[in-house]
């Protein structure tokens, strides 16, 4: 699943190929100051991955924050909207996915997503993500001070479920899954 | 938000008004024998108390228990099912709304319910529902012996979220939470 | 896919098996004066047949007369609404479905239906429910004065798309179109 | 809605504004050579005026002809897959977003589409997606060999769909019909 920017020698053939999506879930309106700056420093980081940054789209709270950061990061942005419309999207999107399907769009997050990072107060919207991911055999990192969600959700997350105290170690640990995910493909297509 | 079965008098109007659906979420090839017990409960108990019963209407687990139990006593059962057919879907189901969405059908799930009912283990589809749930302004009533996840969840929910101990208690508290919104929806119409 | 209503004998054992869906698809705002009238004498007939009617469910246009028809008449009706609440919805509607997904739920809509009926111009919403429709290889009952959608229609329905005169005629060739799916399926069986 | 790619003059500042999405829809199994053709072109055709594509993302067909095209251009592609995984998704392909949702997809195609064309014939998904354009207010171009379509379908399009008969024409189409809609954007804003 592991996907790296392949600059093509040929002519006749892809000058791309896929390329790996972390998408990054967190609140709106309800956003901590904490979790805000978080998401900002995620989004470069991911962008330094040359990874594409998934994110729900809005132009609040951690969705617009981590898409700002990997924009200004020289990033691409992709945000899954759930309006009909992109007049609430982050500055920061390079492209917009409008569904119009309201917290349906969430399944679309997780599943569009190689790794998903869970960035903020784990309730509402973010709490379903995590929630969905796991139901999807996604690998997910969990970046909260709440201690009460850390260990509940890593006791059901039974193994995919991963805490991170910094942005930074956030991003190692997605790298490693990432690393993990594709030594398993590997094994398994010999 | 609650309504009555009601008979018209008159031979040129409506012989049944909109009804009350009450879903109930649960696990499917995971759920315990304490959740799918009490599932059948409850699905006999939504059954006696007129109201429709909506389920993610597979045949196992606690989707398949509560719908067998509500048609045994005499329900209407409405299963939304995550897959493109109806293949998979309970024996106890009157109505099989295929989505053929996945996950992304939960959604529909709470937006449809008057009140949910989580019944057993707060994990993967039904944790999402919860949450989706709550986000959705929607009542929970969560039935489930994992005492870690009643705290976790009782907390988050922010008075949306209602602990209940049987399944007699779980359509109990239904009960008066759909009173509650219907006195509320009056006194805003005065 | 036909389902008769069964009483069962057995008091261990299911009141009703699933129901016979049928679903109606027409225009709101738009719908003509001739697509009314005709929706409201389907759903009368639809409920004669005892099949289930599934409409969009909101409260105009063929989508309100489908339902209110099928109401009066003592049928039971499941509107599966595309917006996130049923404070739109039709007053003939039983059992409102809140998707809150917007058209992405004209899907759902062909999916739930053993045949789907399209009645009055082909266009918009409707048009997207009959080319989902014969993507799904469900069966599909034009009931429409527009002869050019007619005949482009019935070209490309390859045999799923059939032309219908009357609101009669239309329910006529629907159970016809039943009975040929379960013979089918019964030969299949064997 | 029209947006140009813009580099900032500022340290501080966002790197890459929202970019202009150009849905191209057509068949998978079923396309014609001619479609192909088509799709192929239009997908450099696309890429050189600096759109993303955006298409049904699986590795055949018009789907697959127009993201290798425009891949290949050095454009970027966006396939929304109806798949819940990115096993069929096409090489051409540089972001995968996998909403697992059948042809319910179809609709997310088109909302998050600037402006949509349509390549070979006017059948299936491809006509639901013209439809649920033209719903959702969005200009699309026609281009098929299908006269009866053309015909049938410019009627019900009222202005809003125009008929192209080359891919050429339809990129020329698509480009008058985004400076329309930015210059009435203006209009409004003033």
């Amino acid at each position: 699943m592991y996907r790296a920017l392949v600059l093509s020698a040929h002519a006749d053939s892809l000058i791309v190929m896929r390329r790996t999506v972390i998408g990054v879930m967190g609140s709106g309106e309800n956003a901590s100051p904490q979790a805000i700056t978080w998401a900002r420093q995620l989004g470069a980081l991911i962008a330094a991955e040359n990874w594409v940054l998934l994110s729900g789209g809005r132009n609040v709270g951690v969705m617009n924050a981590v898409s700002i950061g990997a924009n200004q990061a020289g990033g691409l942005v992709i945000g899954v909207l759930h309006t009909p419309d992109a007049a609430e999207a982050s500055d920061g999107i390079d492209v917009a996915i409008v569904t119009g399907m309201g917290s349906a769009r969430n399944n679309i997050n997780v599943l569009s997503s190689d790794a998903v990072i869970a960035c903020g107060n784990a309730e509402g919207g973010t709490l379903s993500e995590i929630a969905l991911a796991l139901k999807a055999k996604k690998s997910v990192v969990l970046l909260t001070e709440d201690a009460e969600a850390r260990q509940f959700l890593q006791r059901i997350g039974r193994g995919m479920l991963h805490i991170a105290n910094s942005p930074e170690e956030a991003v190692a640990l997605t790298r490693q899954l990432l690393e993990d995910t594709e030594d398993t493909e590997d094994t398994v297509q010999r």
